[in-house]
């Protein structure tokens, strides 16, 4: 069992939390790791079932998380390895999920390496100087490990705690990234990212370069930690043609997932919107590509080059329709994801905050019981 | 030229400000606007230029307009004729688009029924009462011409005015105005409107016919009035999967069209993010479907079925760029179109308000300039 340090409600999850013992590491992941579902289905490799895990299922939807988190700014949370450590757990504890994914945010690198950034809550990251010039690039320097202490502190916590349960590292995407630094503020359509991209193709060029450096260097810290997977969320890709994507943003996100590939980790890349993406963003590098609700798994197999396996893709929105709704879409997501070669169970977005998480107890279970192939 | 009583800048495209004669009508349309580029190629008949307007056209790009609407609420100047009627000539004037559109918001049909409903600046439009259940649905009575008498009045005013220019018709579509009636403001995704479609089928299909109903009687009294084609702007549809758009909402769309279909006037389909609906978008009996920036045009050609014409989608953001930019892109657009059995050029989504006008001028030149086919 767990240390004790990180006291939860105890559920079926508490079993995944058992004491990690000495274990042989192959690949970037121990060898109990390398055994569990999740690892196993990214590297595409037969499973009993289908692994699960849920996009932000640390978080709002969670009543522990929001006792936890009442009063303090989230990017004092984000930034607390204490914290991240018991809001990475929760979900693990309360849903008996396959992973665990390191709570942080998007610009938790950016706030690393300086910019003025804050979440105001319902409005989202606000930066203090958006990105305009090449000036503003200047000013963006490169991420070292002695920046992110706390995610150090975290993800060696969270290995010692999760035992056999892997922990899925977490950074958002160069594009991404740009998206928040250039916009500065909320934004539907990224417009201003986008006339950037178009109009000013030496500084997009510098800003994502540097984007992507720091990227690296922040995902390296947490596999040096020993993350077991990582996910590269370039949550706003799917704002872009393919064209456009493949010149001007691809290039970059291809240099973060080289860069992760020595690191022997299993490498998962998902965007929102991206259904004219899919097979680009499995090319960029990943081993693993996420879908989301709106393509059809069987569909986003035909899109995504062979030797990539897929993960998704149940619209987190069915979560707030009766049980039985959730169960055909759940039961229609697991049979169209045979069709892959390999398939990670996981909504197309992230768990919404009205979500009642006794259904994704009820979901988890119902994945567990499904038998795969 | 104009009768004088509406005075903009003089330019271009004042010469298609030319007044109306007696023409005889055919199809809905009179003759001398049949032969106009715009509903030739809705027709997919052969022009000498892809005919070209801009979503948005009319709005916070123009300094006219925003002179115009100084200190005037949305919905009060969208109730206003002799408003409506010089905001929709505004761009006609300045760009020599070859059609104008009516100026008007997706809200206004809703707040005509008696719908507490306001236009927040910065914010969009915001519902006093939300929909939640039967009783707010019972509560959402008819449209009867009598409800906007003064889109009757601006449509005639318009049509006297624009002479040869046809005028296109305006509607949400009837899942775009359930999104805004369930969320009751601003939202992304319009989550909780794809949980009531899962979560509640019985409520959603009278809702969503309901809706339907009130587009239709909203568009019959444009085309009564005089209006040369019709615009359904299903612009939150791209949030479905296409098996959740074909089963709860393409046949309440398929109603729309349906019921415009003795009108003889050209049926027009467009949503943001379609790229996965095109095909479906056209099956709802469009006669044209908009494609927007994300999927090029000879793409889009594969999507839809034969016998439509295609009308875009160049992105926006590209206006913001420097010209040389923007006449590249906008040539890519037309190559791209000539694949299309018809194409009328327009943007992908709506202008920026950033946007210089002037660059709106020079892309209208352009456009003009290249021969089709």
């Amino acid at each position: 069992m767990s240390s004790g340090r990180f006291v939860g409600k105890g559920t079926s999850g508490d079993r995944r939390l058992a004491a990690r013992g000495h274990c042989e590491t192959i690949g970037g992941v121990n060898s109990e790791l390398s055994d569990s579902a999740f690892v196993r289905a990214c590297r595409r490799q037969p499973v009993s079932h289908a692994p699960v895990w849920y996009m932000r299922q640390a978080g709002r939807a969670l009543p522990e998380y929001r006792a936890l988190r009442a009063g303090k700014a989230m990017l004092d949370t984000c930034t607390d390895p204490e914290m991240i450590t018991e809001i990475t757990l929760q979900p693990v504890r309360r849903y008996g999920v396959d992973a665990a994914i390191l709570f942080s945010d998007i610009v938790v690198p950016l706030r690393a390496v300086g910019v003025g950034v804050e979440i105001r809550p319902g409005v989202g990251p606000v930066i203090e100087k958006p990105v305009r010039g090449e000036a503003d690039l200047a000013a963006l320097r490169e991420l070292h490990p002695e920046d992110v202490p706390y995610i150090t502190s975290a993800v060696r916590l969270l290995t010692a705690e999760l035992g056999g349960t892997p922990l899925i590292g977490f950074a958002g995407g160069p594009f991404t990234l740009a998206c928040y630094l250039i916009e500065g503020g909320p934004s539907k359509n990224f417009d201003r990212t986008r006339a950037l991209m178009y109009g000013e193709p030496r500084l997009w060029a510098g800003l994502l370069g540097r984007l992507a450096d720091i990227t690296i260097a922040f995902l390296k810290v947490q596999v040096a930690a020993g993350v077991s997977a990582i996910q590269l969320f370039d949550s706003w890709a799917g704002v872009l043609s393919p064209q456009d994507y493949q010149r001007s943003v691809l290039p970059f996100s291809s240099r973060v997932f080289r860069a992760l590939a020595d690191s022997g980790v299993p490498r998962i890349h998902f965007g929102v919107g991206t259904g004219e993406l899919l097979g680009l963003l499995g090319e960029a590098g990943a081993d693993v590509v996420g879908v989301d609700w709106r393509v059809p798994l069987d569909e986003a197999v035909h899109r995504v080059s062979p030797g990539k396996a897929l993960q998704g893709n149940l619209d987190p929105a069915i979560l707030l329709a009766p049980w039985p709704v959730i169960e055909e879409r759940a039961r229609q997501v697991l049979a169209a994801g045979r069709m892959a070669e390999s398939h990670i169970f996981n909504l197309g977005h992230g768990v919404l905050p009205d979500t009642d998480p006794d259904m994704l107890t009820r979901l988890t279970e119902l994945v567990h019981a499904v038998p795969a192939g």
